[in-house]
Protein backbone atom coordinates (compact mmCIF):
# COMPACT_ATOMS: atom_id res chain seq x y z
CA UNK A 1 0.00 0.00 0.00
CA UNK A 2 1.29 3.43 -0.70
CA UNK A 3 2.54 4.89 2.47
CA UNK A 4 1.03 8.08 2.67
CA UNK A 5 -2.33 6.46 1.99
CA UNK A 6 -1.19 3.68 5.00
CA UNK A 7 -0.33 7.08 7.49
CA UNK A 8 -3.92 8.13 6.64
CA UNK A 9 -5.63 4.92 7.33
CA UNK A 10 -3.33 4.93 10.87
CA UNK A 11 -4.33 8.20 11.45
CA UNK A 12 -7.75 7.73 11.26
CA UNK A 13 -7.89 4.33 13.20
CA UNK A 14 -6.79 5.90 16.02
CA UNK A 15 -9.78 8.05 16.07
CA UNK A 16 -12.59 7.38 18.90
CA UNK A 17 -15.63 5.01 17.56
CA UNK A 18 -13.44 4.46 13.84
CA UNK A 19 -12.14 0.67 13.73
CA UNK A 20 -9.01 -0.32 11.05
CA UNK A 21 -11.60 -1.15 8.61
CA UNK A 22 -13.74 1.63 9.17
CA UNK A 23 -10.67 4.09 8.66
CA UNK A 24 -10.04 2.30 5.01
CA UNK A 25 -13.25 2.97 4.20
CA UNK A 26 -13.20 6.93 5.12
CA UNK A 27 -9.76 7.32 3.33
CA UNK A 28 -10.44 5.70 0.48
CA UNK A 29 -14.01 7.62 -0.07
CA UNK A 30 -11.77 10.80 0.75
CA UNK A 31 -8.94 10.34 -1.84
CA UNK A 32 -11.51 9.57 -4.79
CA UNK A 33 -13.57 12.26 -3.71
CA UNK A 34 -13.92 14.75 -6.68
CA UNK A 35 -15.14 18.01 -4.66
CA UNK A 36 -12.64 19.54 -2.49
CA UNK A 37 -14.23 17.95 0.60
CA UNK A 38 -10.57 16.47 1.67
CA UNK A 39 -8.83 19.47 1.34
CA UNK A 40 -11.78 21.42 2.94
CA UNK A 41 -12.04 18.96 6.16
CA UNK A 42 -8.14 19.36 6.15
CA UNK A 43 -8.49 23.34 6.15
CA UNK A 44 -11.37 22.48 8.87
CA UNK A 45 -8.68 20.53 11.00
CA UNK A 46 -5.72 23.11 11.13
CA UNK A 47 -7.99 25.77 11.65
CA UNK A 48 -10.10 24.53 14.11
CA UNK A 49 -6.49 22.90 16.03
CA UNK A 50 -5.13 26.37 16.13
CA UNK A 51 -8.02 28.64 17.46
CA UNK A 52 -9.98 26.63 19.61
CA UNK A 53 -8.67 26.21 23.23
CA UNK A 54 -10.65 25.28 26.39
CA UNK A 55 -12.16 28.27 27.92
CA UNK A 56 -9.97 29.34 31.21
CA UNK A 57 -13.48 29.60 33.24
CA UNK A 58 -15.90 26.50 32.30
CA UNK A 59 -13.31 24.31 30.36
CA UNK A 60 -15.86 24.57 27.06
CA UNK A 61 -13.37 24.23 23.92
CA UNK A 62 -14.73 28.23 22.27
CA UNK A 63 -12.80 30.91 21.00
CA UNK A 64 -11.31 33.92 22.14
CA UNK A 65 -15.20 34.51 24.01
CA UNK A 66 -16.75 31.34 25.39
CA UNK A 67 -20.60 31.17 24.05
CA UNK A 68 -21.69 30.13 27.80
CA UNK A 69 -19.64 32.39 30.08
CA UNK A 70 -20.59 35.46 27.66
CA UNK A 71 -24.07 34.88 27.11
CA UNK A 72 -25.83 37.05 30.03
CA UNK A 73 -29.31 35.61 29.03
CA UNK A 74 -27.75 32.54 30.93
CA UNK A 75 -28.68 32.43 34.35
CA UNK A 76 -25.42 32.47 36.46
CA UNK A 77 -27.05 31.23 39.71
CA UNK A 78 -26.66 27.42 38.52
CA UNK A 79 -23.96 25.56 37.41
CA UNK A 80 -23.94 22.25 35.89
CA UNK A 81 -21.29 20.25 36.58
CA UNK A 82 -20.34 17.49 33.74
CA UNK A 83 -17.18 15.45 32.67
CA UNK A 84 -16.83 16.45 28.90
CA UNK A 85 -17.90 18.96 26.03
CA UNK A 86 -19.48 16.30 25.10
CA UNK A 87 -22.45 16.23 27.53
CA UNK A 88 -22.59 19.60 27.19
CA UNK A 89 -23.48 19.51 23.85
CA UNK A 90 -26.01 16.74 24.91
CA UNK A 91 -27.83 18.93 27.30
CA UNK A 92 -27.89 22.43 25.38
CA UNK A 93 -29.43 19.72 22.32
CA UNK A 94 -32.25 19.46 24.86
CA UNK A 95 -32.76 22.67 25.70
CA UNK A 96 -33.45 21.84 29.18
CA UNK A 97 -30.80 23.91 30.80
CA UNK A 98 -30.21 27.53 30.51
CA UNK A 99 -27.68 27.87 33.29
CA UNK A 100 -23.79 27.78 33.25
CA UNK A 101 -21.56 24.89 33.02
CA UNK A 102 -18.66 23.70 34.28
CA UNK A 103 -16.79 21.35 32.38
CA UNK A 104 -14.42 18.87 34.77
CA UNK A 105 -12.27 17.12 32.07
CA UNK A 106 -12.58 13.33 33.71
CA UNK A 107 -13.90 11.39 36.55
CA UNK A 108 -11.78 10.48 39.56
CA UNK A 109 -10.64 6.57 38.83
CA UNK A 110 -8.34 4.73 40.83
CA UNK A 111 -7.82 2.35 37.49
CA UNK A 112 -7.60 5.13 35.33
CA UNK A 113 -5.27 6.51 37.73
CA UNK A 114 -6.92 9.99 37.45
CA UNK A 115 -6.55 11.87 39.90
CA UNK A 116 -8.20 15.53 41.71
CA UNK A 117 -5.01 17.44 40.28
CA UNK A 118 -6.26 16.11 36.72
CA UNK A 119 -9.79 17.31 36.92
CA UNK A 120 -10.67 21.21 36.00
CA UNK A 121 -11.89 21.72 39.69
CA UNK A 122 -9.50 24.18 41.20
CA UNK A 123 -11.13 27.65 40.43
CA UNK A 124 -14.85 25.95 41.40
CA UNK A 125 -14.88 27.75 44.91
CA UNK A 126 -14.22 31.16 43.53
CA UNK A 127 -16.37 30.98 40.32
CA UNK A 128 -19.38 29.76 43.02
CA UNK A 129 -18.01 33.12 44.87
CA UNK A 130 -17.71 35.56 42.19
CA UNK A 131 -20.72 34.40 39.83
CA UNK A 132 -22.97 34.22 43.34
CA UNK A 133 -24.19 30.72 42.11
CA UNK A 134 -26.65 29.36 44.52
CA UNK A 135 -27.15 25.36 43.04
CA UNK A 136 -24.68 23.32 41.56
CA UNK A 137 -26.10 20.70 39.62
CA UNK A 138 -23.98 17.00 38.95
CA UNK A 139 -24.69 15.45 35.89
CA UNK A 140 -22.15 13.45 35.70
CA UNK A 141 -21.98 9.88 34.53
CA UNK A 142 -24.33 7.28 37.40
CA UNK A 143 -21.48 4.63 38.24
CA UNK A 144 -19.17 4.58 40.69
CA UNK A 145 -16.60 7.11 39.32
CA UNK A 146 -19.24 9.60 38.66
CA UNK A 147 -20.47 9.43 42.10
CA UNK A 148 -16.93 9.26 43.88
CA UNK A 149 -16.27 12.88 41.93
CA UNK A 150 -19.28 14.09 42.88
CA UNK A 151 -18.35 13.41 46.64
CA UNK A 152 -14.91 14.34 45.83
CA UNK A 153 -16.16 18.04 44.78
CA UNK A 154 -19.04 18.87 47.49
CA UNK A 155 -16.27 18.09 50.19
CA UNK A 156 -13.59 20.77 48.38
CA UNK A 157 -16.46 23.21 47.81
CA UNK A 158 -18.40 22.99 51.34
CA UNK A 159 -21.27 24.61 52.31
CA UNK A 160 -23.00 27.57 51.50
CA UNK A 161 -24.54 25.92 47.56
CA UNK A 162 -27.17 24.08 47.17
CA UNK A 163 -26.27 20.54 45.57
CA UNK A 164 -28.56 18.86 43.18
CA UNK A 165 -28.25 15.26 40.99
CA UNK A 166 -30.16 14.03 38.62
CA UNK A 167 -32.89 11.59 39.29
CA UNK A 168 -31.79 7.84 38.84
CA UNK A 169 -34.81 5.60 37.86
CA UNK A 170 -35.93 3.66 34.16
CA UNK A 171 -35.22 5.46 31.08
CA UNK A 172 -38.66 6.58 29.14
CA UNK A 173 -39.66 3.69 27.05
CA UNK A 174 -37.50 1.26 29.12
CA UNK A 175 -38.53 -2.37 29.09
CA UNK A 176 -38.15 -3.67 32.85
CA UNK A 177 -36.73 -6.82 31.14
CA UNK A 178 -33.53 -4.93 29.88
CA UNK A 179 -33.43 -2.84 32.70
CA UNK A 180 -29.87 -3.50 35.02
CA UNK A 181 -30.93 -4.56 38.78
CA UNK A 182 -29.05 -1.97 40.23
CA UNK A 183 -31.49 0.58 38.21
CA UNK A 184 -34.48 -1.08 39.22
CA UNK A 185 -33.80 -1.29 42.86
CA UNK A 186 -33.19 2.34 42.70
CA UNK A 187 -36.67 2.91 40.91
CA UNK A 188 -38.54 0.82 43.43
CA UNK A 189 -36.68 2.48 46.30
CA UNK A 190 -37.44 6.29 44.84
CA UNK A 191 -41.11 5.10 43.30
CA UNK A 192 -43.23 7.96 43.68
CA UNK A 193 -46.89 7.95 44.49
CA UNK A 194 -49.43 8.20 41.51
CA UNK B 1 -22.06 25.71 19.51
CA UNK B 2 -19.02 27.38 17.99
CA UNK B 3 -19.39 27.26 14.57
CA UNK B 4 -16.03 26.09 13.85
CA UNK B 5 -16.44 23.07 15.92
CA UNK B 6 -20.30 22.53 14.46
CA UNK B 7 -18.63 22.82 10.80
CA UNK B 8 -15.49 20.55 11.55
CA UNK B 9 -18.63 17.81 12.95
CA UNK B 10 -20.55 18.25 9.81
CA UNK B 11 -17.51 17.29 8.18
CA UNK B 12 -16.77 14.31 9.69
CA UNK B 13 -20.38 13.38 10.15
CA UNK B 14 -20.57 12.80 5.85
CA UNK B 15 -17.91 10.20 6.10
CA UNK B 16 -18.54 6.66 5.58
CA UNK B 17 -19.41 4.69 8.91
CA UNK B 18 -19.39 8.05 10.97
CA UNK B 19 -22.71 9.16 12.30
CA UNK B 20 -23.47 12.11 13.94
CA UNK B 21 -22.69 11.12 17.33
CA UNK B 22 -19.34 9.35 16.40
CA UNK B 23 -18.21 12.83 14.58
CA UNK B 24 -18.81 14.42 17.59
CA UNK B 25 -17.12 12.42 19.98
CA UNK B 26 -14.00 12.39 17.28
CA UNK B 27 -14.20 15.94 17.02
CA UNK B 28 -14.27 16.68 20.54
CA UNK B 29 -11.27 13.91 21.04
CA UNK B 30 -9.41 15.81 18.41
CA UNK B 31 -9.72 19.23 19.57
CA UNK B 32 -8.64 18.06 23.16
CA UNK B 33 -5.71 16.48 22.02
CA UNK B 34 -2.21 17.75 23.27
CA UNK B 35 -0.19 15.87 20.87
CA UNK B 36 -0.55 17.52 17.69
CA UNK B 37 -2.36 15.08 15.78
CA UNK B 38 -4.92 17.21 14.88
CA UNK B 39 -2.21 18.75 12.82
CA UNK B 40 -0.76 16.44 11.40
CA UNK B 41 -4.30 14.62 10.54
CA UNK B 42 -4.85 17.83 8.60
CA UNK B 43 -1.54 17.82 6.91
CA UNK B 44 -1.69 14.03 5.95
CA UNK B 45 -5.08 14.64 4.84
CA UNK B 46 -3.66 17.60 2.29
CA UNK B 47 -0.61 15.91 1.09
CA UNK B 48 -2.55 12.81 0.37
CA UNK B 49 -5.30 15.15 -1.67
CA UNK B 50 -2.75 16.43 -4.12
CA UNK B 51 -0.43 13.85 -4.76
CA UNK B 52 -2.26 10.58 -4.55
CA UNK B 53 -4.46 9.85 -8.10
CA UNK B 54 -6.03 6.96 -9.88
CA UNK B 55 -3.44 4.70 -11.81
CA UNK B 56 -4.65 5.52 -15.68
CA UNK B 57 -3.54 1.98 -16.57
CA UNK B 58 -5.35 0.09 -13.39
CA UNK B 59 -7.51 2.71 -11.30
CA UNK B 60 -5.56 1.97 -7.93
CA UNK B 61 -4.84 5.09 -6.20
CA UNK B 62 -1.29 6.31 -5.86
CA UNK B 63 1.35 8.56 -6.09
CA UNK B 64 3.73 8.52 -9.27
CA UNK B 65 4.60 5.14 -9.89
CA UNK B 66 1.54 2.43 -9.03
CA UNK B 67 2.93 0.10 -6.90
CA UNK B 68 1.01 -2.83 -9.34
CA UNK B 69 1.74 -1.83 -12.60
CA UNK B 70 5.56 -0.89 -11.53
CA UNK B 71 5.80 -4.41 -9.90
CA UNK B 72 7.59 -6.94 -12.22
CA UNK B 73 7.72 -9.57 -9.72
CA UNK B 74 3.69 -9.44 -10.24
CA UNK B 75 2.39 -12.30 -12.57
CA UNK B 76 1.22 -10.17 -15.69
CA UNK B 77 -0.51 -12.97 -17.22
CA UNK B 78 -3.15 -12.56 -14.50
CA UNK B 79 -5.14 -9.80 -14.30
CA UNK B 80 -7.81 -9.26 -11.10
CA UNK B 81 -11.00 -7.37 -11.63
CA UNK B 82 -12.19 -5.49 -8.25
CA UNK B 83 -15.21 -2.69 -7.98
CA UNK B 84 -12.78 -0.76 -5.82
CA UNK B 85 -9.60 -0.19 -3.83
CA UNK B 86 -10.68 -1.25 -1.07
CA UNK B 87 -11.23 -4.65 -2.50
CA UNK B 88 -7.38 -4.66 -3.56
CA UNK B 89 -6.24 -4.09 -0.09
CA UNK B 90 -8.18 -7.06 1.15
CA UNK B 91 -6.83 -9.44 -1.07
CA UNK B 92 -3.22 -8.13 -0.96
CA UNK B 93 -3.68 -8.78 2.94
CA UNK B 94 -4.76 -11.92 2.14
CA UNK B 95 -1.36 -12.40 0.07
CA UNK B 96 -3.18 -15.20 -2.17
CA UNK B 97 -3.12 -13.49 -5.66
CA UNK B 98 0.55 -11.69 -6.97
CA UNK B 99 -1.01 -10.69 -10.63
CA UNK B 100 -2.32 -7.64 -11.93
CA UNK B 101 -5.43 -5.85 -10.63
CA UNK B 102 -8.24 -3.29 -12.58
CA UNK B 103 -10.24 -1.16 -10.50
CA UNK B 104 -13.49 -0.67 -12.21
CA UNK B 105 -14.87 1.65 -9.66
CA UNK B 106 -18.39 1.01 -9.61
CA UNK B 107 -21.38 -1.96 -10.63
CA UNK B 108 -23.45 -1.49 -13.64
CA UNK B 109 -26.98 -0.82 -11.36
CA UNK B 110 -30.44 0.13 -12.79
CA UNK B 111 -31.47 1.22 -9.45
CA UNK B 112 -28.02 3.78 -8.69
CA UNK B 113 -28.19 4.04 -12.55
CA UNK B 114 -24.58 3.21 -12.86
CA UNK B 115 -23.84 3.15 -16.74
CA UNK B 116 -21.21 0.98 -18.76
CA UNK B 117 -19.41 5.00 -19.36
CA UNK B 118 -19.14 5.11 -15.27
CA UNK B 119 -16.96 2.07 -15.29
CA UNK B 120 -12.96 2.05 -15.64
CA UNK B 121 -13.27 -0.24 -18.41
CA UNK B 122 -12.24 1.31 -21.80
CA UNK B 123 -8.22 0.40 -21.71
CA UNK B 124 -9.25 -3.48 -20.87
CA UNK B 125 -9.18 -4.38 -24.19
CA UNK B 126 -5.78 -2.65 -25.07
CA UNK B 127 -4.17 -3.84 -21.73
CA UNK B 128 -4.94 -7.80 -22.45
CA UNK B 129 -3.50 -7.25 -25.55
CA UNK B 130 -0.53 -5.12 -24.17
CA UNK B 131 0.13 -6.37 -21.41
CA UNK B 132 -0.36 -10.06 -22.68
CA UNK B 133 -3.14 -11.26 -20.14
CA UNK B 134 -4.13 -14.73 -20.20
CA UNK B 135 -6.95 -14.87 -17.25
CA UNK B 136 -9.03 -12.48 -15.78
CA UNK B 137 -10.31 -13.50 -12.51
CA UNK B 138 -13.51 -11.64 -11.47
CA UNK B 139 -13.35 -11.01 -7.72
CA UNK B 140 -16.51 -8.81 -7.76
CA UNK B 141 -19.49 -8.79 -5.20
CA UNK B 142 -21.37 -11.94 -5.42
CA UNK B 143 -24.49 -9.54 -6.60
CA UNK B 144 -27.07 -9.20 -9.02
CA UNK B 145 -24.98 -6.32 -9.87
CA UNK B 146 -21.83 -7.85 -9.28
CA UNK B 147 -22.60 -10.76 -11.61
CA UNK B 148 -24.11 -8.13 -14.04
CA UNK B 149 -21.21 -6.48 -14.11
CA UNK B 150 -19.19 -9.32 -14.84
CA UNK B 151 -21.47 -10.49 -17.90
CA UNK B 152 -21.06 -7.20 -19.48
CA UNK B 153 -17.18 -7.03 -19.23
CA UNK B 154 -17.10 -10.44 -20.88
CA UNK B 155 -19.01 -9.53 -23.90
CA UNK B 156 -16.96 -6.41 -24.24
CA UNK B 157 -13.71 -8.08 -23.95
CA UNK B 158 -14.65 -10.90 -25.98
CA UNK B 159 -13.03 -14.53 -26.80
CA UNK B 160 -9.47 -14.23 -26.03
CA UNK B 161 -8.82 -14.89 -23.23
CA UNK B 162 -9.68 -17.25 -20.35
CA UNK B 163 -12.45 -15.85 -17.68
CA UNK B 164 -12.47 -17.20 -13.97
CA UNK B 165 -14.66 -16.13 -11.31
CA UNK B 166 -14.38 -16.79 -7.56
CA UNK B 167 -16.11 -20.08 -6.02
CA UNK B 168 -19.85 -19.27 -4.16
CA UNK B 169 -20.56 -21.57 -1.26
CA UNK B 170 -20.71 -22.05 2.54
CA UNK B 171 -17.80 -19.41 4.01
CA UNK B 172 -15.32 -21.23 6.50
CA UNK B 173 -16.94 -21.39 10.14
CA UNK B 174 -20.20 -20.60 8.30
CA UNK B 175 -23.21 -22.04 10.61
CA UNK B 176 -25.74 -23.56 7.94
CA UNK B 177 -28.56 -21.79 10.04
CA UNK B 178 -27.17 -18.53 9.41
CA UNK B 179 -26.64 -19.18 5.49
CA UNK B 180 -29.24 -17.91 3.06
CA UNK B 181 -31.21 -20.48 0.76
CA UNK B 182 -29.58 -19.21 -2.42
CA UNK B 183 -25.83 -19.59 -0.86
CA UNK B 184 -27.30 -23.24 0.55
CA UNK B 185 -28.67 -24.01 -3.09
CA UNK B 186 -25.16 -22.97 -5.02
CA UNK B 187 -23.13 -25.02 -2.30
CA UNK B 188 -25.37 -27.80 -2.63
CA UNK B 189 -25.52 -27.89 -6.27
CA UNK B 190 -22.07 -27.31 -6.61
CA UNK B 191 -20.93 -30.12 -3.96
CA UNK B 192 -17.81 -31.64 -4.49
CA UNK B 193 -16.66 -35.36 -4.19
CA UNK B 194 -14.64 -36.29 -0.60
Amino acid sequence: MNPKIEKLIKQFAKLPRVGGRAAQRIVLSLLQDKTGRTIALSASLADAATSIKPCPICGCLTEDHCEFCNDMSRDSGQLCIVRDLGDVWTLEKSGIFRGRYHVIGGLLSGVAGTTPEDLNISNLSSRIKDEKITEIIFALPNTVEGKTTQHYIMTVVGDGVMFSELASGVPLGGDLDYIDDGTLSIAFGERKKI
